[in-house]
């Protein structure tokens, strides 16, 4: 299989063995990776709840169209948007103490990254958090490949119910359901626009 | 290689050979394989100019904080939002014609489609358009070292500006900037927050 094999079997898995199992170790591995995402100034803002219960998936089944691979998943990872790492002062320690930046550096690469956040309000608005959340979401979905898992990126439920049922906090923006598992039936065949609608070289 | 070093291996690279050129036919067909990537209801809100000219580059350089990779990149991409794809019809003619619904299915499927973007406003304004070209993004920053290129994602440029110099429609949102050729010096380490500042697992 090339890499571009690879990278073109992604697709919605959403009939899933409900007998398979995903070790908590394996859920951290799969979304560590996943982080190495990138995002503006590296802000990294999203937070990741993973259900790993099955009685608790059947009501989060009930919240979602009555979809069965809400059910029948390893785990369901619910993906949110987290703006309070909208934070310059938190990646500038960090970057600090892992040695991106030096002291002498510290006040030029702040002042850098206010500057343009004064151009760019957007980027830490609803919207730049929906872009970078988009990044590592699909960068999620080929990392649980790698690790011999399917998922299949979900829109339709209602995040509000979830998030009152497990208790999750108010502030976050909800962004995607992600069911992942071990696939009993392929995802469908991509169809999509032709190339000559949506790209024009300029030489 | 594993799968999961290729992946983990993307990185945004600053450094491009000026001399590497790329064809319009990769150009074509790694943007083909990117729009693999999911979006919601496969509007595919996307549209892509591709520069390849090392004189018009040049000026996008003044454009971008006089960044020297996007004069020496092989091409770069810029990545709109095209919401005129939002569009229930065309989306629906377009499986019907491919066979992904069958006549009977179009209105039931049409109204489904029309019932959750009631309930779901924001999956077709700007915040919906940015996540769906966050997903397009990543794949395609994949995608794009599959063909053995490297790109660096920016948004640190001024978009109106280019848009004006390349007769770009203004209906079109513009999102990212991705110069990609071939690498002299490798990308950073990524450096990213640790796994339990960001993931729970519920059980």
């Amino acid at each position: 299989m090339t890499l571009l094999d690879f990278l073109d079997e992604r697709k919605s898995v959403r009939i899933f063995d409900p007998k398979a199992q995903i070790s908590n170790r394996e859920i951290m591995d799969i979304l560590a990776h996943a982080s190495d995402a990138p995002s503006g100034n590296n802000f990294q803002p999203w937070k990741v709840f993973v259900v790993k219960n099955k009685e608790k998936q059947a009501i989060l089944k009930n919240f979602s169209f009555n979809q069965q691979q809400v059910a029948d998943a390893s785990a369901i990872f619910l993906i949110f948007g987290n703006k309070s790492n909208y934070d310059i002062q938190k990646i500038m320690k960090f970057n600090l103490e892992n040695c991106i930046i030096s002291e002498s550096q510290l006040i030029e690469k702040t002042n850098r990254v206010r500057t343009y956040l004064k151009l760019h309000p957007e980027d830490i608005s609803n919207e730049g958090l929906r872009f970078d959340n988009g990044l590592f979401a699909m960068n999620l979905m080929h990392i649980i490949r790698a690790f011999g898992y399917e998922s299949n990126p979900m829109r339709g439920t209602d995040f509000q119910k979830i998030m009152e049922f497990l208790n999750i906090p108010q502030n976050l923006v909800p962004i995607l359901m992600l069911p992942i598992g071990k696939p009993l039936k392929a995802g469908y065949p991509h169809q999509r626009y032709p190339i000559n609608d949506f790209v024009k070289i300029i030489e």
